[in-house]
């Protein structure tokens, strides 16, 4: 494995679904697939209210993001793709360092600095056209 | 949490994504990101020739899918979206007792019948007008 880009992946953090009703598709997920609500949160300056969703084995989540607004990134995801899979996110050690590197290794990161994620992490996202069409998000979990 | 259903979902099992050139996809989370090939076949059914992508924590893979022939679900599917985010799938103690139970709520399966799936595991997938848009597949693995 190769650590020598000064970053490490530890695992997938979540996979990131695009819902028009939030509360439809948690309940959807819980009666059906017995997932448990385990955070939920709005985030303005990204415009979407999101939820995370947790079974008993690992530690992989499924986010649930539904736009706050038609202009937010996932209100125009909606209305180009419709409802789906949108995203699929690392966890990383050290979300700079991350953006550091594969800046340095040519690919293109979304925001010119991290943002602000789910529960006080940081977060960017590798553009979809350099991770073979799949918008990537890095995440460094808040400090516990 | 609702078990009531006969069957469990244990956790996120893989996040699948479809690919052209499978070796270049695996050189790529592998230098970038660090991410191990840990299993790869060529299932001809499916027609596809897929790899299993892990990371050190965490137990849900990356999914990697290079279609065999145009004319496969891979193939379809990379015609109309291009490459990028294709599947999730969830791992389920029985398939068979999954598929009834959804069946029951009215859910579409794709197949009658589970089809032999990676690593002699047995699959089915909820249609994705059944599953908010996301084709769901659902994973029962080989016994140890
Ligand atoms: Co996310
Ligand atoms: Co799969």
């Amino acid at each position: 494995m190769s650590y020598e880009f000064g970053f490490r992946v530890r695992r997938i953090d979540h996979v990131g679904v695009a819902v028009t009703d939030l509360d439809a598709a948690l309940e959807d997920y819980r009666e059906r697939f017995g997932g448990r609500c385990v955070h939920r949160e709005v985030n303005e300056e990204q415009g979407v209210e999101e939820a995370m969703v947790a079974w008993p084995e690992g530690s992989t989540q499924l986010q649930l993001l539904a736009p706050l607004r038609p202009d937010s990134p996932i209100g125009r995801f909606l209305d180009k793709r419709g409802p789906g899979l949108q995203q699929m996110a690392m966890t990383v050690d050290d979300v700079d360092a991350a953006c550091e590197s594969l800046r340095a290794q040519g690919l293109e990161l979304l925001f010119p600095e991290p943002k602000r994620g789910t529960a006080d992490s940081r977060i960017n996202f590798v553009h979809p056209r350099d991770a073979g069409g799949v918008l990537l998000e890095l995440v460094e979990p808040a400090a516990e």
